[in-house]
């Protein structure tokens, strides 16, 4: 799935820092913080989820839906602009 | 942006219905329905909204991305079905 | 539903636009307009209906949850905010 | 926050399954599976984080925003319901 290295640490970095906003979340239940601090570690959650989702939405368009080596410059490289503003407008 | 007069014709009609179901909500607030009712004919609208969204999307992710003349075959079409998978997953 | 004429009338005045902005998704869809455009403005109906959605949520939970006259004070201030805080951030 | 041992306790388990879904994700991404395996890995995150959510905003409504040994039946359980029918709708 990804094309280089540095974008494979980049994707795992994203994933580590979700799991520790999972156990802050789950450090909270324990302690019994109050609902306000609950929802809000859970909305973090869900932000940076849909974060790593649109990075990996973004590599799938750009590098998956047209092999450049058989087809170069087979890519609308605007129109997948405008999809990739769409997914970045959704994906909060 | 539409491809084909019958594809245009089902957007149309789309369009129409959310139309139809926002005059459905104005309808409710002027005679001061119950707020259950209003967030059921708002939600009706999310919803028929997101299902024009995917659908405009679909088009644009097929059509638009590659050039099928000028490219013949160059768009993955698994890449692109998984990608609209993820799209009508998201957009409900 | 609606406690104030003023609140009706902002209510309307709101579904009023959303209503507007549809008119303008079709014209771009008759006159053929890209599909940039077209997600732009389905977008902006969507972003809309969710604060559209906001405000009636936000209504029901100050003036339906509790009766004020029957449990004057019974409704808890704070955690009512809280709960429109996640709403608003879900609502976008 | 939590009222019952055992709510918290079903709650903390919802939040460790979470934590192994992004295990999963994290695996799936040292392993370079393909891009559709991982945006379903993340998607279930995503589903499993809102009803986690939709768990803890129901707990809010049922027992936050009002006292009952204050104000006992001062919450009207038929608006909290349609209320929490909304949230459900939402967080999915």
């Amino acid at each position: 799935m990804t094309h280089t290295v540095q974008h494979k640490q980049r994707l795992l970095a994203r994933v580590r820092r979700i799991r520790g906003q999972m156990e802050a979340v789950e450090r909270a239940l324990e302690s019994e913080a109050g609902c306000e601090r609950i929802m809000q570690l859970i909305a973090a959650v869900r932000g940076a989820t849909a974060g790593l989702m649109a990075e990996v939405v973004e590599d799938h368009v750009l590098h998956h839906l047209v092999d450049p080596e058989k087809h170069p410059g087979a890519l609308n490289e605007e129109a997948a602009e405008q999809l990739l503003d769409l997914v970045r407008t959704y994906l909060k």
